[in-house]
């Protein structure tokens, strides 16, 4: 067992410890070893270590302000760019400029950024995820100049711990599994499911300072709400249609 | 370092031996650790063993021969179903009917699989992804009963490895970085970035076999067509919308 993915937790704080250029790119050429596409490594990672950069992508994560105190800020993109051009050189005619290759380069993206974290957190680093990449995804594709058929699908920030939070709550194991097919949810079955969730002090907080009802309206009403996601999901789509993704 | 990744192969071929309840069930649940947008485990995995189901589930992956020869296959999904059903039952009103929600639901998904994976083959067990998943999701939807805000991501075979194939060639490291903002490839980039590629003696009686005059070819115009692409691609905006994540 890997005790580093059994003791993980999100790490927002760092000291202020650079990371070697060495270490860093260790990391990253051993994650790119992640299973890939047909081979094809649809991916290419922006490396962010100037404070200029930082400054600049802040406001396109909501000014979480890991991004401005992570030694290393990662934006990991879907790639069919550098495959394209490839097969145009070679007499080819690519035809990746469509949602199924988006989906096949942005798993690809997925994977090589998941690999490069479980490696990070056993090195002894701590990872945040910004999942604000696809909210703000035209002004990243400015910001660092992604031409067609790049788009940005997540983004680490990454140093060293200055902090060792709490493990957070994860729902009961067998939730999360289904056998041979999807079973359903029962209504008692989601009570019990999210029973300990709303149980937690955490939590009880977390509701009464937003003076909702439920934990479930913070999430509603709050953090995650259906304007705001129409609102993203078009834009989203806007920019995949403008990275030469969707006709 | 974490040795099993940096020896990884994809593995296609199992031993007879089956993987445990016990082992299976603890790999899944460490991979539960993974990072999730704002906590709320927005996945699914369908755990497949019964022969029948595999049977049903081979055509779906084009009859590759690991789904059949695999103790055990894993579809991982997309789930904005359960945590919605639960905002049902607390006066809260879901929105995530829509784009950005599959897509950070599929995130999730992606980055539990590609936990697992390292997780088993660091327990010795091999694995490989089939990227077939999106391209036949609405049989893949039908077989495993999935409901509507549940969609199937991606699928890993799993079992002990009857195999050691030779590890594949990866692209060089550089090509894949970008310090500060992208930099596009220039012809000469895109030469020596697959010369190597190129060169392999694999690849090219895989030109040859195919008829083909360029490697690039084999790609465009056998393994992932452009037709073949759009194809897929308007069906899987249909399943989308059929799960209930597009208007």
């Amino acid at each position: 067992m890997i005790d580093s993915i059994r003791e993980r937790r999100t790490i927002r704080k760092y000291t202020s410890e650079d990371i070697s250029q060495e270490l860093l790119n260790s990391l990253l050429k051993e994650s790119f070893r992640a299973s890939t596409m047909g081979g094809m490594q649809l991916y290419s990672v922006i490396v962010t270590r100037e404070a200029e950069m930082k400054e600049r992508l802040a406001p396109t994560h909501f000014n979480q302000p890991m991004v401005k105190n992570a030694p290393v800020v990662l934006t990991f993109c879907a790639d069919f760019r550098r495959f394209s051009e490839w097969c145009n050189l070679r007499e080819a005619t690519p035809g990746y400029d469509n949602f199924l290759s988006f989906m096949n380069a942005a798993t690809d993206a997925l994977l090589v950024a998941q690999t490069f974290c479980t490696l990070a957190e056993d090195a002894g680093l701590g990872i945040c995820y910004l999942g604000t990449t696809i909210y703000n995804s035209d002004k990243i594709i400015d910001i660092l100049k992604l031409p067609e058929l790049v788009f940005p699908i997540t983004t680490i920030t990454v140093g060293y711990p200055a902090e060792m939070p709490d493990q957070v709550d994860r729902l009961p194991f067998e939730s999360l599994i289904h056998n041979e097919t999807y079973k359903d949810y029962t209504s008692s079955d989601i009570d019990s499911i999210y029973e300990y969730k709303e149980s937690l002090d955490e939590n009880k907080k977390f509701v009464e300072d937003n003076a909702k009802s439920t934990l479930a309206q913070v999430f509603t009403e709050v953090r995650y709400t259906k304007d705001a996601n129409e609102a993203i999901s078009k834009n989203l789509m806007e920019s995949l249609r403008k990275q030469g993704f969707i006709k």
